[in-house]
């Protein structure tokens, strides 16, 4: 059985399990915990030398890092992943506009706050990640006012990747009443059938 | 024709350049100059509302963003990218760690070095970048101790996304001396049938 390692205070680990629940593929999850530092012991570099979850391990031993890949291998030939080779690439330009654009900011952002507790020597880096989470947000509000999901009509990898940071974002300090098709559009992934809450897969764990 | 908008100082815009030589595909190169702002006009806004190049307009207008996600585009169905679910997962897994582990370290630095001419106030940054920039470069190392290619013995778009920015790395202030297999494999691909250097890039525009 596939096993996946990751740590669900992570929303880079909680969009694979999101996407396997959708899927309903059966798999282990193999608990990392971030904070006590399980990301860089010898025996998980040894799996992944850039130290970071989540990482997918196949039934004969063969690993996949970077979450947006795994997203990527596990949707291939499914409802997620268009076929059509312009729409999967349009798939693929969210997928990288969420790690260089919007992660950096909203889930560092996050990070900060929530896990480390807003220390006063992050407190600059805290403030300076807000310009670029809500110019990502913005970008995300202005594309689902022209379509129900990321990519036209229907649920992509995409919006899973996407949902991942966007629907905890309040925790990095982004309110997200000024955004009110992101809103929408958190409800309507929300309420797809097979959906996990961060919460419901984090207290299964 | 496809029309590519990119400023070739960018190795996210060179990329897309090399690819489309390997691949002899014609195009035509409008270019944004992206220290005078082009990038930020309401013209281009209207194509990418991230303010970013590259981006690729298709014959028929639609536009597609984010440097990886255009090479995975003009890749398929070619030697660029593999067919297999895995080793195409592999490939864009070195893609997502370009963007976040590799070029936010190494392009910046370069930037703030070579475009900025390094200022005063931006030297703590500078310097920040040093640590993250070593980081990825063993990672490559260690991966090109065993292949010739990041991905197996055969040329992809991820040697190609990673070539960019790393064959330059030195104006960011890294040092490759400490990288044999990472010179090893730049001056393979350098003399890949089809290359073209940035600066051959750059003077052709």
């Amino acid at each position: 059985m596939v096993k996946v390692y990751g740590d669900l205070i992570s929303g880079n680990c909680y969009k694979i399990k999101l996407l396997l629940e959708l899927l309903s593929i059966e798999h282990e999850w193999v608990d990392i915990d971030i904070l006590e530092g399980e990301t860089q012991t010898p025996d998980f570099l040894a799996k992944n030398p850039n130290g970071k979850v989540p990482i997918v391990e196949l039934s004969d031993g063969r690993i996949l890092a970077e979450s947006n890949a795994i997203l990527c291998f596990f949707a291939q030939d499914s409802n997620y992943l268009p076929t059509d080779n312009y729409l999967k690439a349009k798939v693929l330009s969210w997928l990288f506009f969420e790690q260089y654009s919007h992660e950096p900011y909203i889930a560092v952002a996050r990070y900060i706050n929530l896990y480390l507790g807003l220390p006063d020597d992050r407190k600059a880096e805290y403030e300076s990640k807000q310009e670029g989470g809500h110019k990502a947000l913005k970008v995300i509000e202005d594309t689902l006012k022209q379509s129900a999901y990321l990519v036209g009509a229907k649920l992509t990898i995409a919006d899973i990747s996407l949902f991942a940071y966007t629907h905890v974002a309040h925790q990095g300090g982004f309110d997200l009443y000024d955004y009110p098709n992101i809103k929408n559009w958190i409800a309507r992934i929300e309420t797809t059938t097979g959906f996990i809450s961060m919460d419901k897969a984090k207290s299964s764990h």
